[in-house]
């Protein structure tokens, strides 16, 4: 990696960090260079404004959420449905073990800017799209296979699934327990997917 | 109205706008003040510190989020199924009507503040455990009238829909579309409450 990929990424994995803890509005500059080590002149070398690097972070926090969801997708031994799943049990285990801070950085992101920041919000909309999409690709393989309900309209499906969780993550965070996870899983698993 | 709970409720009311545009973080105390006219004195005559403030503003939004409920709640022309239904409904309708702006400000500072103070985080878990509490008998009442399915459980039931809702206010904003809560009203009314 060349000196200048790394000054980048320093200044994009400490202010993830940062924001992930404490929200866009609330992240100071300066605790960002502060913390990558890095100095004033760099930052505005490779981001034109504290808007334009949080709208690099979305990227940024976009890459690692999908590396996180492929590490399910991309395992063979699973069906489709066991990949979704397993996807959510594997984020509330990590939730709780992070002492529920934190959360999903991209629903974090989407409440505090969605309606004061449009690029935000935008952006913001096409990562839950993207998203939705994967998910939908492996809802649509499950009902193709029998393992949910032929019945289920896919696309209206994957959409209340992800704002469910994203939900269920809020509650997670509120009650400091994995019950609002449980009971997501037993919804949309063993009813919503079964039902006809 | 005694001149002393005027000025606290003003400067409740001032800061509920401020805090539900911007976040709590990014609310400073001046800014509270200059919109309710008050002095900073007064404001520590009412109010111990910012988070005392914070405190006492949860009860704020709680106590006008349960006058909203209530007009539906005790609208004796609708079933138990129509009041949670048409509530929803009602929620998503001004939701679009503010061009999306704000939205739940107790769901809004639970992903905000639920992570980082503790007093907070149990107040606003609190007033989510008020709100099921009402739903979990007006869902109660239906199972008994035979308006929902009988194999439903009530209480799981209603932490799911209250989760889901949560998450459906969120993609709502982000996306700028009541199609979130047109997703969720048939999720939840057409295929969850009916499926046995």
């Amino acid at each position: 990696m060349s000196r200048e990929m790394d000054t980048r990424s320093s200044i994009l994995k400490a202010g993830a960090q940062i924001v992930h803890r404490k929200g866009f509005n609330a992240t100071g500059l300066q605790e960002v260079l502060d913390a990558a080590r890095v100095p004033k002149g760099s930052f505005y070398h490779y981001f034109k404004s504290k808007e334009d690097f949080g709208l690099q972070l979305i990227d940024y926090f976009a890459a690692y959420l999908k590396d996180m969801r492929d590490r399910f997708y991309e395992d063979h031994t699973l069906s489709p449905i066991e990949k979704i799943r397993g996807l959510y049990r594997w984020q509330a285990e990590s939730f709780l073990r992070s002492g529920f801070k934190g959360g999903c950085p991209i629903g974090n992101l989407a409440l505090e800017m969605g309606d004061r920041n449009d690029k935000f919000r935008k952006k913001l909309n096409q990562v839950f799209a993207d998203m939705k999409k994967t998910m939908a690709a492996h809802l649509e393989q499950a009902r193709e296979q029998g393992e949910i309900s032929g019945s289920i309209d896919v696309h209206e499906t994957v959409d209340f699934i992800m704002s469910s969780w994203e939900g269920a993550l809020m509650q997670m965070k509120v009650s400091k327990s994995t019950s609002p996870h449980e009971v997501f899983d037993r919804m949309v698993f063993e009813r919503l997917l079964r039902s006809a």
